[in-house]
Formats: structure tokens, sequence, C-alpha cells
């Protein structure tokens, strides 16, 4: 196994996604040396998937390094966390100035912004890279949303830009931005996702509750909804899902439990959110239902106890109208859970000195991921034409798409309200929709309220300033005729 | 002034919640020792609002140290964060073991913990506790919620249960727990403030932008609500508020600018909920919205371009009918949003391992603070009846509430739906309570597509389990027919 620096690439991680990117990156004609800590792993990939192809295995850290070309590219795909640092604390003591470390992992963007400036001061180039396409991705063409070491981009453009997906022909990865600004992106890729994937739940749920329709019917609509503005991987395989029988042909999805885990990059999103005071509601919503189906035990207890409106058979009376103003509700949803993405991702890049390019962004999440979408297209195009577009939903195309769905959107809404069908991801969407397109909102109120109880003072519109209510300025007011005069500065109570 | 240790009680921080907690004390019998590191302020203090008052000032930390009984109970209120850190460093070389710090700012509870660690090790006792009840709280009655080192309760018990308002004879202040959970209570308390505002806020633009109610009007309405279950300090200044006129006559609150901060306690609560996996979904929301509310000029900019339903001048027809049913709404949602809290208090003392007393802590809440309540009054008696109540929907007088009151409150969000006003927090409270009372939710699909893209497993429902899908166990299906069958550990992509 000692053929000197004969490897492109080195990926060190064996699970499912590092062997596809291996098996990927050898298709195209790199050769790379595979590593993982458990040895025999290697040994095993070796012998079977590996076989016949431009890919190396190692038996040490040493023996890996020995057979990279310099400067070396290392990509790490192992689970987030400690893993990440202690093996880049083992390649350390043997790295050359120049060489490269990418970590591949989901990784929070913090972690990343610290291992970019403590491997920069020791001369290693470090890449967090976002890489999205779960299992089939990986193999045949993931979407990559490398950031970090700009330096290191022209050493690894080519193989990235070769495994990565295309889109049109053009390869779904390109540089994000410095420090953590890939796996920023790819958090909130995967904040989007969560958005998409409870969007989808929730029309599936009005679907066989208000609907009643079997899951084949169901399928049968999304196969419909993914030729048209739907379009998209998510919908594709929810389709493919519902059409799936157990061994005694009844549908496999019935049988699942209706529980989700959502300690990842979902919450992470939400809570970023909520740091950078962005109305990222759709995700949060999203990761909360999450944490809602979680308590499996306690909804089965409380349906018994808390009742709600019945359904009639005959809810339904239009099917075609049904199902029409339900992807009209799923599309501009969808939309609106998109500009809120890039709301934030356009404060993150404000807040943190990132200089971001929102149309690679889009192409990125076009092809290979698994939000991939025609509907990324339209976006990517948005930013092309204008890459400072302030929001999507002020993009011609989008408010056009938005306004002419909000009929079906409402009245779809309107009907989970009155049969007791949870939509929080439809309904946070139409209430977003509803408040940002209000330039008046009841905030006055609240102002005066924080005013009234703890001298919070509050501010005039301007058109209705007067001596006694100047522009611009902190104005207290004694609501009460009572109380001091004293405004306050220390408490938020 | 030089008197030697006279004080019962010390208090560090003259801004008007410190300059009302020590009067509020001194009228009480207490002798109060006031120091601000702006000496001057003192000197003011002395020669104003307290003077011929059971009131002494110090003219520096060790004047302050000497005027104060053993063990000394030191209050700091100042703005939460690095001063805290500060004052107590400057305390420390002065006081002796068994002294007692206070901290009554709204500081975060890591920090409380934090703090607590710190002055254990040296034998101080550190209190961490909530004050709420704004200036006029602070002077005639606030709720104080204090939980740290338990040795402190008995010698500062009497102090703070004499200040603390009071609700039917009973202090609104107990001993909330270890650590940082007097000021982990308090953040739950201001989370939920938010969200009270906020529902309130969405009450007042459902009356003004469809039932085009006058200021005049809507004030009524809260003074008719105030006598009823919504019966609250939240209610009662709102009610004064829409009442209260500039001097041109006009309604103040109309003049002020709509647009709300969000810095503080709220985010934390909302932060914690993600982070402990507890849908807190209304304040969530309640957040985001002061988040959208900030985004002025973008709304201006947007309500030119995104149109909405028009609203006709006789939306409603049935004025009274249409009150009721915002009222019911209100009310609901407000059960809701308390039910949130509740189980949040629950997940934090399973989490951090501490022993919490819900029939207190609801107490606390009842009169002094911002959100006291009637409402409070049932939260205390139904864990009175059941510390131990797994859920506050659960329990029969606020399942019947929410029961009886969902139909106006699906009419008063259908309305908001077809009239295009947001209602992000009437929203999201009943898509909880729809999510709540559903024993299936469809995170099955969810699941199933989180094992499609990522070979993430799945469990199968109990009584669907199967020899190919036995109980209990992590099941991956191959969807597709091909790929590979390993199924994915290190990845949430």
């Amino acid at each position: 196994m000692s053929q000197g620096a004969v490897a492109d690439f080195g990926l060190i991680g064996l699970a499912v996604m590092g062997q596809n990117l291996i098996l990927n990156a050898a298709d195209h004609g790199f050769t790379v040396c595979a590593y993982n800590r458990t040895v025999s792993k290697v040994e095993h990939f070796l012998n079977n998937e590996a076989k016949g192809k431009s890919i190396v295995g190692a038996t040490s850290i040493e023996d890996f390094i020995k057979k990279l070309k310099r400067p070396r590219k290392i990509m790490l795909l192992v689970k987030a966390g400690k893993p990440v640092d202690y093996i880049i604390n083992d390649l350390l003591p043997h790295l050359e100035k120049g060489d490269i470390i990418i970590d591949g992992g989901n990784s929070h963007f913090p972690d990343t912004n610290r291992r970019y400036e403590e491997l920069s001061a020791k001369g290693i180039l470090f890449v967090g890279s976002g890489v999205s396409g779960g299992e089939d991705g990986a193999r045949y063409g993931p979407s990559l949303m490398p950031g970090g070491a700009e330096e290191a981009w022209p050493h690894i453009k080519e193989i990235f830009q070769s495994i990565a997906a295309k889109s049109d022909g053009e390869p779904c990865c390109d540089w994000v931005g410095p420090a953590g600004a890939g796996h920023y992106v790819k958090m909130v890729h995967n904040g989007i996702e969560y958005g998409d994937m409870q969007l989808i739940c929730e029309a599936y749920d009005i679907m066989k509750r208000i609907g009643r329709f079997t899951d084949k019917e169901i399928s049968e609509v999304f196969a419909t909804w993914n030729k048209g503005v739907l379009d998209s991987f998510l919908i594709e395989i929810t389709r493919d899902i519902l059409a799936y029988d157990d061994v005694d042909g009844k549908p496999l999805v019935e049988k699942i439990l209706d529980t989700a885990g959502q300690k990842g990059t979902g919450k992470w999103t939400a809570i970023n959110a909520l740091d950078l005071g962005m109305p990222v509601t759709l995700i949060g919503e999203a990761v909360f239902a999450r944490c809602l189906s979680a308590l499996k035990k306690e909804r089965v207890l409380a349906s018994k106890h808390l009742t709600g409106p019945e359904i009639p058979e005959d809810a339904v009376k239009d099917k075609k109208q049904f199902v029409d103003d339900l992807e009209q509700a799923l599309y501009a949803s969808k939309i609106i859970s998109y500009a809120q993405g890039f709301m934030l991702i356009g404060e993150a890049a404000k807040t943190y000195g990132w200089k971001l390019n929102n149309p690679a962004i889009a192409l990125m999440w076009r092809g290979g991921c698994i939000i991939r979408s025609v509907f990324l297209g339209e976006i990517t195009k948005a930013y092309r034409e204008n890459p400072d577009l302030e929001n999507l939903l002020l993009h011609r195309f989008f408010a056009d798409a938005v306004i002419k769905a909000q009929q079906g959107w409402r009245k779809t809404v309107g009907l989970a309200t009155t049969y007791g069908v949870p939509t929080p991801t439809f309904s946070t969407a139409l209430a977003f929709y509803d408040g940002y397109r209000s330039a008046r909102l009841p905030a006055n109120l609240l102002q005066a309220q924080r005013d009234y109880f703890g001298a919070h003072t509050f501010r005039v519109l301007p058109e209705e300033a007067s001596e006694t209510l100047p522009v611009d300025k902190d104005i207290h007011i004694n609501w009460t005729g009572h109380g001091g005069n004293v405004s306050s500065t220390t408490y938020d109570a």
C-alpha cells in the first residue's frame, strides 16, 4: 500500500457520505486516499465499493499524509463537534504551511470561525464546506458550499466543481465567503429544508384529514405538482414515499411513528434568527412542529380530552379546486420561507462583515442538495438581475407569484382553521406576508404599553411630530398622572 | 453620614427601579442604605424622594458596607451584564462569609448560575431575583422571584415578602429554586409578557382594521374585558392608553412609531425553548413580530407592492358577536401561551436538575408583575390541586375554557386570514392547540423523507409492528431500490 504521494485528494471518515464522495471524485478522474480511524473500514471499502477505482487507502495518519500530493487537500467527513478537533489535532504535526483542511461535516459556523482563526495562525488553510444531497447527492453530485481561507479555493475549485451537481451546465458549487460563511449558508439551507418538509407534511395532512384522500391519491397530487412550479426533489420523493407499499400492500408511511428529532441545524438557524433579530418565522415554526411531534405520549393523552370540530365527509366539495388552492398555499409559503432565509443571510453578512454572493448561493442550492428545485432557478435569476435586491418579495416575479397565490392560500388556511387541522407553517407564512406588507403594525400600542409600565420611552411617527412630540427623540409620557418622570435605562421588565 | 451599622438592607443602583424599591422597603419599616457609583445621585435622592424616610446614603463602597447590619443583605439593581460583575468585584474584598448579595436585575440565568457557583466557593450567599412590576410595582409591591443560595432565604424572606405585592393576602414572592432558577422564572415571565402584549396588539389591530372601531370604542372593549376572564394589568393599561389623548384631542397611541425592540428576555426565552426542544411557539412568534415591526422602512416599501384583500366597510355585521369572538380568541390564545410557558419551566427543571414549585410560581405572577391577572389565580388553583399536573391544558378548568372558546377563536383567525390582518400569535396558538390534541401528526411523512434522502432511519407505530418492522428499532428502508444500505450516523443533511 505504499505508493508515495499519489493522491490528489484525501478523505477521512468512511460513513456513507464519505464513501460516496470518494467514489464520486474517483469517477471524475481524481485519485483519492481514504482513511478512517477504525482502519478495518478502510480495508472493507477498498475490497468492495472502491475496488477497481482510483482509490487508495491509508493505514495510519502518517501513511495518509505521505500519500497526498502537495499542497495536501484533506477533507473530513466526521461527526460535527469534538471529533473534528481531534482529527485536526492528529493531522497538525504532519502538515506543512499551505496545506488545506476541509471540514465537510455539519459543523456549527461559530466552530468553523474558531477553527479558521486557529489554523490561519498556523499557516494551514481551513475550509468549512456545506455538503448537501444525502447519500445519492454525495455519490452523483452534491451541492457544495465552501467558505473559509480563500487562498485554498484555486486548489480545490477543480475537484469541488467536478464532483458537484450541475444545473443547466453550471456547477452547484462556488466560493461562499470568509471564515464560517460556508457552514453558515449550509445551516440556513438546512433550516429551509426543515421548512420545506413541514410545509409538505401540512399539505399531506390536509389532503388526508380534510379531503379524505388515500395515500395513492395524495401521491398523484404530488406527482402533478412536481410538473409545475413546485417541481423539486422533496416533492418528488414525497410522491414516491406515498406510493411505497409495505409487504402487506398497505402504504408504509402510515406505519411510521410520527415523532421527529430537531437537535440539529434547523434549531441553529432559528436561534441565529432570534440573535440577529430577523423574523424567520417559518423555520422557527418548523422546528417547533418537530418538538411538538416528539411529545407523542402527551398528544395521545390530550387527544382524548381536547375536542375540536368534526370534519364532515363532504368538507371538500370541489376536489380539483381544493388541490389547486393547496398548491398555491404551498407555493406562496415557500416563497415566504426563502425570502426569510435570504433576509437572514443578508443580516448575517452585515453583522459578521462577510461579503456573500446571493446569486451563487441560490445556484448552489439549485441542484444537488435536498432543497433543489426549479424554484431556486428563479431565485438565481432574480439575484443575477439584481444582486442587491433588498428582499425576494420585492422582486416582480415573486411579488406577482405570491399575490396571485394568495386567494388559494387564504382559503386553505381558512379551511384548516375551521376544521382543526394544524398548519403552523402555512399560517405563519401568511401572517408574515400580511405583516410585511403592512405599513403600519400595532407595535405602536406595544411601545405605549412599555412606556406606561416601564418608562421605556417611544418615538413619534415623523408625520405626527409636534412640539411636545419631537421626531427622532425618545419620549416618555406620564400616562397615569402619578409616578415619577425618571425614564428607565436599566430595565426591561 | 457615619452612623455605624444601622441599615437592614443595602441597595446599589439608583435608577427608577432601585429608588422605588428603597422607598417601598422604607415604607415597610426597614432602614435601607442607598448607594450609587455616581455618588451625586445618592445625595439628590436623599434630599428629595427619600427625605424624612428611614433611608441613609453611602458615599463609597466602604461606607456602604459599614452601614449594613450582618449578615449584610445587599441588593444590586444595575444594568445586567458586566456591571453586575464589576460591582460584585468591588464588594468582595469588604464582605464576610455569610453575607448576601442579591442581583435584582434582568440577568440572564446562565450568568446567575455562574455567579452563584463563584460566590458559593467564597462563602458568599448569592441570590438572583426576578423583579417585575415596572416603576409602580417596585414602589408599591412588585412580584419578586428569588432563587440561588437557599441559606439566604430565611434572612431575606421577611423583607422580600413585606415589600412584595399581595394577592388575596398572600405575598407574590416565594423561594423559586437553586442557582439561576429565580432569573430563569423571571425570564419565562418576560417571555409570556411579550406574548400577552402581542396578543393584545393583534386584538386592537383587528378591531381597528376589520371592525373600523375608533380608539375610544376599542378602549371601551378593553374596559369590558377587564371585568371578565381577561381581567389583568395589561388589559387595564391598554384601556387607559387607548383613551389617552394628545394635546390636540387625538389619541396619542396613533402617533407612536410602530417599531419595537427585542434584544431582551423574550428572545432568551425563545432561544431557551429551542434549546430544550419545547414548542413555545407563541413567545417565539411574539419576538419575531417585534423583529418584523422593526423593519419599518421595508414594510412601507412593501406595502406599495404587495397587495392584499380589500376590507369592506361592513366586514363586521354583528359587532357584539365580533367582540365576543375576539375575546374568546384572546382568552384561548393566552391559555395556550401559559401552558407553553409552564411546559418550558417543567423541562428546565428536568434538564437543569432544579426542584421548582409551580403553584408558587403562578402565585408570584398573580400580583405585582406586568402579567398579573385573575387568570393566574386560576393557574395557582390548578397547580395547588395537582402540583404535578402534566400540562395546564389537561386540567379540567383550562380544557373546558379552551374548548368553549374555540369557536370564537377559529372565527377570529378565519376573519383575519380572509381580510389580510396579521395575527401571528392568535394563529400559532390555534395551530398548537390543534397539533397538541392530534394523536397523529404528519411527522411520519417527515421521518420517511429523512430516511429516504439521508438514511436517518425511522421507528414504527407499535400497533403496526411486524417481522420486517420491529417495534422500538431504528429502521432503514431502501426506498429507491438503488443506493447503499449504510445508515447514516454522522449526518443530518
